[in-house]
Order: C-alpha cells, then structure tokens, then sequence
C-alpha cells in the first residue's frame, strides 16, 4: 500500500482493481510459457502452477523444446533476477509492491519477457493498519481483494501445520509423556493469521486434569512461523517434507533436541501443506504474470517470497523480479545471505525504492508535517539512504535508486535528490507508477535494464560465509550493514549459543529479528546511527528452514491492532463488491 | 468413516478414492443442471457453485426454461428431500455419510434425478480419530483427500472470521474500553479446526500493559463456532451479513448486549465469508453430484450442511439427501427443530442408519467384542433403536431403518433385526454400501423411493413452536425426544435465562448441546435410558444463528488428540500421493 496525500482525486484501490479488465488465465499462463495443463484454477483468476508439469515438459528458458535432450533438473533458469528493496520506511511504508509492479509492467512493455514474483500478503495487516499489500493505485495485482484476503489459502494451511505440530507436542505429554519433553523448555508457538496482541503470552492447559498440563505457550502471526520460512526455502515439496521433520520444537528434561519427526508430525504437516508449495499465478493490472507466493515478514523472519516460484519464474522469463521485506538492511541482506544461497540464486541488479516523505523521516519530521516541504530534513534523511546504497553495494550488485514521487514532493525536494545522486555517483530514477502504471516507470525500466545488461554473468553473492559461526556472522551483519560497533549476547542468548554448538547447528546463516524502522535496535535511531551496540537476546535454532534466528529489542512476532483498525472500514455489499481494502 | 472388521480384503479409502476415475467437472454440473458459467473451480476436480448466477438463469425444478415468467427468489425447490440420520453411534461412527452416498448412487441408478448435500470435514477429527470423513469403502465422495483436508479453505475461512472479531474485542478494550465492555463477561471465545485440549482454558494477555488485559479466554473447534452456524443458517450472503452483526459478544458493566456490529466488526468478517457462502461442487464414486458445505457438529451446535446448499440441491434435483450428525435424537431433532424451520424446508423421507456393532454396543457389549455374534446383546440394544424410529415419527415422517451391513455381521444378527423390523412395523433394507457401492444399496432405495412417492406433499414438520418458551422447548424435547423425566436449569442457567428475557432472545429454538452416546447427559447411560432428569448449566445466546444453546453434561467444544492420532499415520510421497486417510 501506498499512502499517497493526493493533489489530483484517483479512485481508492480496490474500485481501481474492480474497474479493470482482468484477461483470461490462459492468457497469462501463455504470456509466462507455462502450458496450459500445468494450470490449477482457484478461482477464476488465480491458478496455482503445477511445476511437476513444468518439469515434465522440459519448460525452460531460453528454448521451450521438449525435445531438449537437457535433463529439465540440470538447467538452471536463466532469467536475470532483479531484488526490489527500499530505504527504511515510515509506518506506512515506502511503495516498494507498488514500484515492483509498475517497473515490471514498464519492463514487459519494452520488449522484455518478465514475471513479477511478489509476497502473499498478510491478513494480520490487511485487517489492522495496511488494508491491502497488493501494490497500489495502477500498479496492483489483481484480484487484490481475493489476494488480500484468503488468496488459494496457502496462509491458512500453515496454520494449520503449525498448530497440528503443537497440539502433538502438548498431546504427547498429556498421554505420558515417553520423550521426556520438558514442558518448560518447548519453543515451539502456536500461530494465526491474525494481529492479536492478547495471544502473544498466554497461559494453556487450565481446567484439570482432563484439559492438558498447564504451561506458557503465545502464538506468533503466521508469516512468523517457521514452516511459513521452510515452505519458502523448501526447493521442492520432497525437500518441505524433510525440513518440517528437522524441525526442533524444545528440548528433553535431560537437554536433547525434540524435533517434529520425534513426535510423528512429519507427513501429516506435509499431506496438509502439499498443494501449499505450489506458485499462485495472477496478474498484474499490466497484464504481467505474477507468481504471489510465501508471505513471510522480513522483520522476524526472512522476508522472501518462495524459492520455488522465483526459481520457476527464472525458468520461464528473461527478467523476473523480486521483493525483499522493509529497508535493504533486512530483506536484501536476508535475501541474498539466506535465500539465495539456499536456492543458487544471484541477483543482476538491486532497486532500492526512496521517497521523500520517509527521507524527510529519517531527518527528523514528524508524521504529521511529511507533506510539507523541507529540504533541509530530506537532505538529513539522505544519511539513510547513503547507507542502503552502500550496504547494497557488499553483496556485490550495483544498486538503482527508484523514486516512488508522491504528489506533495516538491520540485526543490525532487532536484536535491537528483543532486545527490550524482555526488553518490548511483543510477537513480523517477518513478510514477501509482498514478501511472507502468507507463510511469519508463526510466526506471531504462535504468534498471542497463545494469542488467551489462551484469553477465551475475555477480551478486553472500556477506559472509556462515561456516565462520554465529557470532562471527552477527558481527559482519551489524558492523558491515547496520553500522554498528559491536554485538553483545545476553546471558540466555550465551546459553543459547552452547546448546546450538552442542548440536551442529552454530555453522548456520544467522536471520536477525530488528525493527524495520532504524538500522539498530532502537525504532527511534533514524537515519543512520552508528557504533551503537547489537544486543542479541535469543538464538534459537530454525533447523527446518536452515537458519538460527537472533531476537534483538523487542521486535513483536504477534502484532496488534491499532486504535481504528482497517477491519471495521472494510464492508461487502449485496453484489459481493467488497469495499475499504486499499 | 466406517470401521470394518474385514473378512475380505478391500483397499483402504484413500487407494480406492485414487484408484477411481473422476468425471470432468463439467460433466458433473451439467447432470446436476447447473450452468458451466456458474462454476467456479477450485482445483481440479473441486469448484464453487455461483449461486446468483443459477438465481440469474432462472435455474429451478421442475423446469429449466430460462423464460420462466415466475421470479426465481420466489420459486422453491421441488427435490424430495431424505434426511439420513442414525442411532446413537460407537465411537467409530455407523456409517451414516457412507450409507447415504451409496443410497444415493442406488437413486440416481433408479432414474432419479439425485443430489447429495453433506457437511464438510473437520481437521480435528480428521488428524484426530477419525481419519477421514468423506464415506468410506465404494461409498465416498472425491477427491477425498482434498475434502479431508483444506476443500476450498471454508472452514479456516470461519476461523479468520472468528478470530478476527476475538481480536477486536481485545483490542477495543486495550484502547480505552469507549463501550464499558466487561471483560469478565465476554463469551465470545476463539476458534482453531485442530483437536487441541490444551487450548480449552486459557489465560491470555499476559506480558505487561503493551501486551493487552489479562483474561480467561479459550479455543472452540471451529465447526462449534457460531459463525459456522451462521453460515449453515443464512440464506444469502446478506442474509449472512445481517446475522454476523448480530452476534452477542458478551455484556457491558451494566449488562447490556454487545454485538459484533457495536464492534464494527460486521463487513470485516462478512468480506472474509464471501466465497465460504458458495457450495462446494464434488462427485461420489457412482458419480452423483454432491454439495459440500459447511461443517457444524450435532453434539455441540446443528450439526446439518448448508441451507443455501439443500436449497440449491432442492431446485435442481428429484431427489436430495442431506445429513443430520449423529443420533436421531441430536442431528434429526436438530434439523427438523432448528434448520428446516429456518430455511421453511420439509423432508419426505427418514433414513435412519443402525449397525448390528452399534446395537450390540448398546446393548451393553464391549468396544473390543463387537465382532463376536451376540444375538441377546442385539436384541437389548434394540431399544435405543426403537426409540429413535419412534422420536423421528413425531416429525410427522415414517424412517426407513437402513441396516449397514458389516463383515462381521451374522446370519442370526441380520434375522433377529428383520424380526425386530417387523414387529415395530417399520420399513427395513440391509445396505452393502462399504463393499459395493451404489449396487450395495438397491434394496434402501426402493424403499426410500416407496416412501418418497408416497408422502406428497411433504409432511415433515418442528416438534414445538419456540413462542412456548425455552423450558417448554426443552421440556418437550428432554420428554418426547430423549425420554426424560424433567429437565433442570442450574442457578447460572436460571439467571441465562433473565438475561435472555430481559433482552427479547427467550422464543428462540433451543440447540441442546448433549453427549452423543446416550439419549441423556451420561455417555455411559447406553440403550434407552428413562426418567432421567436433563441438568442444562448454561442457556447462551447464539443471535446470529438464531438459536439459544443449552450445555448440558460435560460435552467438549474442543476435542482433544487421542494417544496415537490419525495424524502419525498420515503422509504423502514424492508424486504427492497421500496415505493414512480413511
């Protein structure tokens, strides 16, 4: 979503996205090479993509040939891949879908075949603060409402798998407990997708001794959860199946690791999440092919979209393009230390999405006083976006500043952004796509593909090699990305790290949990802090999605409702015409 | 499910359900008379039927002549209606989906034009005991896997509903609490479609003043949630939108009603519910099309599929047989007292399921016994049968009793039951549906077809009018239904009752919420239990589904997880083949 303080009257983006004209999925499944037998409709614009089917047809690129003597495993996509991040945003957020969706429709309109591979959003947000996290105003994918809501119910069946594991677990121990779990030591949470601050701690098992041992429990939103992180890493359902089994879910009275396997939970959760793991395939209002796929927050988790559509989509297109959670500091360095290395992938180039009311942010002006010119605090601001270019710059891809323009930027604010993107020597471009579609990403789409052409192969890599062990990877992430000066464990967090080293697992990449809205820990540290401390409160083992996650402040991994949540502007009418989604 | 000590070897559910064919969607609709254009797929062999869209045709029995002058809103359907209910079961069920999916292959075979409406499966139970519940043997409906396990998303649908309006309960009360909510006094409770004991009591906003106001809460199964209920019961979709704003959350300081509307929460959950209204389209095995939708459980809430599915069947088809959970004495009374009144339908035929396992367990013979012949057991157990046939003729409709034919069964078991039916002069057919399918059930049909043709027009009719009055509601069905000597309100069931009055809601048809073991609150009291008094200790307000829910006994509103749960059998393999469903 993007919050715009508009100078011109546009419609709200749900009747924006009810106006248009969707074409056939057909079409669209023609328009990304994906046969028509690999199609599942949901609906009657969305399919999910069989790529078994795929796979069996030899689909590929650059030649479609099923006569391809190439084994289909071996061959690699080839499409470029281009990792759509930001600046650090303001709580509404910097237009980062939005841009994506309009420099891909303007892409595809330059002769280039592209898919778009996007997040599934969040019903927690949809419903609380956000209202929709489909892209907006021209630059949407559609159908918003259905995506915005239940989509094909991937979300769902997470919660379902996540909540089966735990009632096993609390349900072992009821029934005599043979494991030994220790029921004060199980870390695994339930989750819904829902923002509900009340279910962050709770305590369960109350009523007797017919209603289960009494013990602490919370539940975390769903794009929390770790089987939503495997089903995003995971390269094919056989490779789902075996990291939920890794899964650890807390320890025995005598400190061993239970995973979910110990506890049977395997193949139930992979039977509930198998058509989970398939891409959902919708369009942009362009006419793009958008593969909407995993929904994790990349604040507490990774922040990417699944391997397997990005993977897929690489297969089918010449450019596809990809969206990592919040500012450069999390979902590009997430994305590129774990999902890329999970799944082989490099990216060709790296937008970052600016706006002047989160630059004017960064500088110091409050929420309130954002419309108003100030170029004084811009230019303060621009401390922020330095750092992100820079940080962008380690994993070894020349960054592309995209200008979201909102309409109350200013000329003087507009040419003090050009101004300084020639002294930081970095490509930057304007960009209109909420007004405009993709007719509003032109340059943008210039930009962006001279660096795609003149990066071949791919150059892109990891920070750091996660064979140097936790501690050492925490550090070249604060130091190297979020400026800081040091990183300094807690006590439980030091214990933590024993027991992880104990079992094998201190050899992991790291996902740190941080606010979004500063490079340290402190939500309040706008701009560009520096040589402040990293304290690292947990570590704890995500051996299912392959990475050890470090809880720094007090990031939440349940949110809550604001004041006026969007749920009670968000009605139906007798038509089925859903209103208030934006 | 049906639980069968086999003599022969039969495949298990799932490999038959696999091994079978499937008719092409189309196909389907078409036998069923509904338009290709009012299908909304959902998967390959799963769709949404667009009911507006049949509305627009014109669609309706006994003509589908789109130039019908009548208006469609006010045409009724003329589909015979077969209500297929049970005696009070074992644990594992009698086979009543089984019974009615091969009876209705028998009709369909006859040349009647046939439509199967049943509820949609439940997770919890599915992960939990059961195993499956979409038929069993020859006799299900597919692709049972998928209806087994998430089907269109319906029922997590409810649950994003459900807990969408718990979280804006909380949070309205962490804001400042503008409409003196008590919180002591909220009944409104969460929902999961998992078997989880644990989440019954629970305590939750603990943490600190960020983290929302400590309070006791807990966790229904979703099909227990009143938003299910409303969905089984609505109309239309506005019809939906109205009753959810009415939803009673709990009270204000001073003991008013607090609706989900006073919430704002009315267009939120109707816009979540959306497609959930749609029924689902699926096939049996003999290829008859059935409507799935909606999942309520009779012991805890009306146990019956959806109004606008019966309906819909009831303008489209001769014949269409519907479910009742459980025993006669919850599911029958439950859709003649609670569902047929709302949606002003009528039934031409009864089927009542008995299994000679069934009758002998209630006839006191252990669960680990039943496949031993027992003729004397059989003929105790008879009397929970025969109070079942009588309470179904209050209804004004003869039953068909339909003997579910197990391997174990004997040739003296099967005669002692045609005796018995002779002398209660009640119409009785021996079904084989398990084993053969439709071919299993051609006896029941012509039975079932004989009472069909004769009862015109359909005589069926409420056991009471709810203008008598709660207690006289449940004194007559504690008296004529369950064989009670009195009923018995607990002190906080007394003051439910002031509160209902008080506010207008005590003319309301009562849902008795009871053990479905025994015709009283017992489940240990088997056979035909008399003169026992019905102890009902709370009286709830349930505005939006139209009814007041009576708890009586101890009867749980979220099932727990056995020792060894169907969930550790299940799993699927690399071709996305799943095992362990039955």
């Amino acid at each position: 979503m993007t919050t715009i303080t508009a100078a011109h009257t546009q419609p709200s983006d749900v009747q924006i996205a009810q106006a248009h004209h969707v074409e056939p999925m057909e079409t669209i499944a023609e328009r990304a090479g994906i046969p028509a037998k690999a199609l599942i409709p949901y609906g009657r614009n969305k399919a999910k993509v069989d790529v078994s089917v795929l796979e069996r047809a030899g689909v590929g690129v650059p030649n479609h040939n099923p006569a391809d003597p190439t084994p289909p495993q071996s061959r690699m996509g080839t499409g470029r891949l281009v990792l759509v991040t930001a600046m650090s945003p303001t709580p509404a957020g910097e237009g980062k879908s939005t841009t994506l969706i309009g420099l891909a429709d303007a892409l595809r309109a330059a002769g280039r075949r592209t898919i778009v591979t996007l997040r599934e959003p969040s019903l927690g947000p949809v419903l609380g603060m956000k209202g929709g996290a489909a892209g907006g105003g021209y630059s949407q994918v559609v159908p918003m409402e259905d995506i915005n809501l239940h989509f094909t119910g991937d979300m769902h069946t997470v919660t379902a798998a996540n909540n089966t594991l735990a009632a096993l677990i609390d349900n072992h121990i009821h029934h005599g407990n043979a494991l030994g779990i220790d029921p004060r030591r199980i870390t695994w949470r339930r989750c819904l997708d829902v923002n509900d601050r009340n279910l962050r701690h709770i305590v369960t098992g109350l009523g007797g001794p017919g209603q289960g041992l009494p013990g602490e429990s919370g539940f975390d939103i769903t794009a929390a959860s770790e089987i939503m992180a495997i089903l995003c890493l995971a390269r094919d359902h056989r490779d789902l199946r075996e990291r939920l089994g890794r899964i650890v879910i807390g320890q025995t009275f005598d400190r061993s690791p239970i995973t979910a396997d110990d506890l049977g939970a395997q193949g139930a959760m992979a039977a509930l999440l198998k058509d989970a793991t398939l891409p959902n395939l919708v369009q942009t209002l362009g006419g793009t092919p958008a593969l909407v796929h995993g929904g994790p927050f990349a604040n507490i988790a990774h922040g990417c979209n699944s391997l397997i559509a990005t993977t897929t989509a690489q297969k089918l297109a010449d450019v596809v393009l990809t969206e990592a959670g919040f500012g450069a500091d999390l979902g590009a360095e997430k994305f590129f230390d774990i999902a890329a290395r999970a799944g082989g992938m490099r990216a060709s180039a790296v937008v970052v999405v600016a706006t002047i009311r989160s630059l004017k942010f960064n500088g110091g002006v409050a929420r309130a006083d954002l419309h108003r010119e100030n170029v004084a605090a811009l230019q303060e601001g621009l401390s922020n976006l330095t750092r992100h270019v820079r940080g962008v710059r380690k994993f070894g891809v020349e960054p592309v500043v995209a200008l979201n323009v909102f309409t109350s930027d200013t000329a003087q604010e507009r040419e003090a952004m050009r101004a300084w993107a020639a002294d930081c020597g970095v490509r930057m471009a304007e960009a209109t796509v909420w007004a405009d579609g993709g007719a509003g990403a032109r340059e943008l789409a210039q930009a962006v593909g001279e660096v795609l052409d003149s990066d071949d192969p791919a150059s892109s890599h990891p920070l750091y090699d996660p064979s140097i062990g936790i501690e050492a990877a925490l550090d070249t992430i604060a130091r190297e990305i979020y400026g800081a000066a040091d990183v300094r464990l807690d006590t439980v967090a030091r214990r933590d790290l024993a027991f992880l080293a104990d079992n094998g697992w201190d050899r992991l990449p790291v996902c740190v949990s941080k606010t979004q809205y500063s490079f340290s820990e402190d939500p309040s540290a706008l701009g560009a802090p520096e040589g402040h401390t990293l304290h690292v409160r947990r570590l704890l083992p995500r051996v299912g999605a392959g990475f050890v996650v470090a809880l720094t402040g007090d990031v939440m991994t349940m949110p809550g409702l604001p004041k006026a949540p969007a749920a009670q502007r968000i009605d139906v009418d007798e038509d089925g015409v859903i209103s208030g989604l934006f």
